[in-house]
């Protein structure tokens, strides 16, 4: 995939964007294919293309593949909502939970009351069932 | 707040590292005033100032504040997870929504049982109150 020179039209999506020579020892062109241009600008308008390279300088391929990833993601997000980004949709989930908590507890409630009655309204058959 | 003229000792925490004069309307001032030096390097460090101004440059105060915060927060994590960054957050906070709805489905059966139960071991009390 990376061996070999690249000519223009080969050019990953950051070397095509800034108009430079895309060697096989690019950095960038294992997660930016040319076809990836979109992933590229908004990662580019986010966190621009030093800092990504700073960020994932010292770490593996397997790391490095991730945490491009994961900045595709959070810049996609943060184009479409510039105020909130990742933010808004870790709050959305934590709500999420919230919600979720409170109807189990509500249904822990009713199992409750449901197994007091069931046993109070027939207790011979509890009993019998303790012999 | 942001009238009058700063001396360097009052320079906020991106003039004060940029070395250059913060005057009255510095759009970086007043959210990262000198003491926020620490959420002002972690923003530098990921998003970069450029890229910051340039995605809040449309925002009313109330949007850019709450836009600045969002990123203070997505900076902290990206520099201390700088592989998954929000996405671990937000990946955990789905895998205990996973975990809260199968406990919730499971709950729901057993209350589903129980009533089953109750209306079995006592069918006359039912028949009495249906009447």
């Amino acid at each position: 995939m990376m061996v070999g020179s690249r000519n223009a039209s080969q050019a990953c999506a950051s070397c095509k964007y800034q108009r430079k020579k895309c060697d096989p020892h690019c950095p960038l062109a294992p997660f930016f294919p040319q076809h990836r241009r979109k992933d590229f600008m908004n990662v580019h308008k986010v966190f621009g293309v030093r800092n990504v390279l700073k960020l994932t300088k010292n770490l593996g391929f397997k790391e490095k593949s991730e945490a491009m990833k994961t900045m595709i993601y959070q810049a996609d997000v943060r184009v479409k909502d510039p105020v909130g980004g990742c933010c808004r949709v870790i709050s959305e989930l934590q709500n999420r939970i919230k919600h979720l908590e409170a109807e189990y507890r509500l249904l822990l409630e009713q199992l409750a009351v449901c197994r007091v009655q069931k046993q109070a309204k027939a207790p011979h058959l509890y009993k019998q069932q303790q012999l």
